[in-house]
């Protein structure tokens, strides 16, 4: 791989969901063509992307033509086989690497290595049978929180516990799947840091959001978050920390809980976040940009942010909100191109400046 | 046409450059999908589109396929033959119409337009002959400026006159093509006028930019222009003016001379219009994605702004200068994803933030 990769190179994108659109958007915009590799017929990152890919990640012979076609392979949703992923680095580069995929695919992974990097998380405990999660509710208290240890996003796969009555119905929500019981924490606010890190080890951090989830799903991320600029700097140097440990490339959105006692970490994800939206409106470089920056050993976007901003998501029917918002003059609008409106599906998003 | 256009709907652009490419992202943001109809082969619009039909405007049949795809049609440049325009309008409608690129053809026939509607433009006068040159120069007086009526752009199609030692020289420079003598305007600044009218009628313009050309081709657009308050409303009227004559729908670029006069018109530009680029990095809604939302029949965006900013081209080997533009933190770059750096070429911008 040629670095930094120069104009006309082609960057593959893994998921072609409204991240890999974005992701393929800001990548036009440095130069750049995509290719998105996705099983679901019509996904809405092809609509803006050179070439698609249709195709099951078990398919070693499209993965292989796929990593043929590019210079270098990136993600939008952590989630990917493992299998598949063998087939591809042995062709192209995969940023961020596999190391940054395999501790964020496993909640227990993640909070060992969280832990043991000297950050705190939630207390938890590992679950694979009904004894394991008495054990564990007896040792974390309840209420507590069940979730899958893989697979899980939007809320999904998760169970919550109040008192021992539900540790069954809990169990059996789970049908078997190894999990793990997270501590319920007593905090004020959720917040997300937005961090990236270079091919030459350099970080950027935007500035914290303050999250507001409904049903699970993120609602709104608000910029700044109303925490002092002491906790600001710890979250970014938390961030950072986790960004050099894994020696990453790319974007990573870091969920952590304002407490008492300080900073949390709720949970990573290895891409581009929904909390970080908020970049398209009042950022000279977004964080999807920020990505495709990293991945193709460009110098990062330095974060700084001009406006202030409130991101709020577009779930199911929210889109019948859009007639009135596009009349709005403080709205910008992010649709996903999604052909059909479903309950919970994430349609699209919109950032109002709330000052500058 | 459903009129606003529903998400998912199809949107056909006339051009595969630039212009067009931006087009298609904006069309994006607001869930629409894009067809691309350009004749040259990989158009750098295509890299972001949902459908690219490769074929010349002499291909009816093309031309019919491309119309009967989607539900409206739209052009990022002026000069569609009007053989196709016939096709295609047949079929599905297209902004802006007809009227606007009648008018914005010919040179002579758009300052006489201009005119009627008690604007002021340089003195002008036809040319078809020698006798005709030399006619104008004694009416106009020299220095002055000899174009084609038809197809000139970034100073091509032009010939200058100091003395009347340039009159044939100039003459033969035009090939025998309709020309126009223009005489010079004492002018103290350049500026644009990005303006918008929705299919409704109702109309937004941007702040104006002040414009700096270097060889005939833009250089950089400085926002907000260093002109008073009450000519930029001047030029906002003028520019409605003109949209409303024209029962115009969508993006037009207005340029006007600041002369001791007043307001003088240069040209107009029924489309979006390169010193509106500054509007990708400022504004809630940038000028690609107004026009989209004029042709949809959407409500225009209002198009405050929000920061301070100065556009300015990368023309063929300022591409050199892009890796250090891309360490720059206040710079947001916008490439075009062409193959070729040529002399002359418009291969990218970028705006930079000096304040907000």
């Amino acid at each position: 791989m040629s670095n930094p990769l120069p104009q006309g190179a082609r960057i593959g994108i893994l998921g072609g969901g409204q991240l890999g659109r974005m992701l393929s958007v800001a990548a036009s915009r440095l130069g750049f063509l995509t290719h998105i590799y996705e099983p679901g017929a019509n996904p809405p990152a092809a609509q803006v992307a050179d070439q698609c890919t249709t195709a099951s990640y078990e398919d070693t012979e499209a993965l292989r033509t796929f990593a043929e076609s590019v210079d270098v392979i990136t993600y939008e949703f952590e989630n990917i086989p493992t299998d598949a992923l063998d087939v591809l680095e042995a062709i192209k580069p995969i940023y961020p690497n596999r190391e940054a995929l395999r501790v964020s695919q496993d909640r227990i992974t993640e909070k060992d290595y969280l832990n043991d990097l000297g950050l705190t998380t939630a207390p938890y405990a590992q679950v694979d049978k009904l004894a394991d999660l008495q054990a564990a509710a007896e040792k974390i208290g309840l209420p507590a929180i069940l979730k899958t240890r893989r697979f899980g996003y939007d809320g999904k796969g998760q169970s919550r516990l109040k008192s021992t009555d539900d540790i069954e119905t809990a169990h059996s929500d789970m049908a078997g799947a190894p999990s793990v019981l997270e501590g319920f924490v007593n905090f004020s606010r959720e917040i997300s840091v937005i961090a990236a890190r270079g091919i030459n080890g350099e970080i950027a951090c935007y500035d914290p959001g303050e999250n507001v989830h409904r049903d699970g799903i993120l609602h709104t991320t608000t910029i700044p978050a109303e925490i002092p600029a002491m906790m600001a700097m710890d979250a970014a140097l938390m961030a950072g920390k986790i960004l050099n440990a894994l020696d990453y490339v790319g974007v990573m959105g870091v969920e952590m809980f304002v407490t008492p006692q300080g900073l949390i970490v709720n949970e990573i994800a290895p891409r581009v976040h929904n909390s970080g939206h908020w970049t398209q409106n009042g950022c000279a470089v977004d964080q999807f940009e920020q990505h495709i920056r990293a991945v193709a050993g460009w110098p990062l976007g330095d974060g700084s942010r001009y406006l202030d901003v409130i991101m709020e998501n577009l779930i199911g029917g929210d889109m019948d909100r859009v007639p009135d918002l596009s009349k709005d003059p403080k709205v910008s609008l992010h649709l996903y191109g999604k052909a059909d409106v479903k309950k919970g599906r994430k349609m699209g998003h919109f950032n109002r400046v709330t000052s500058n």
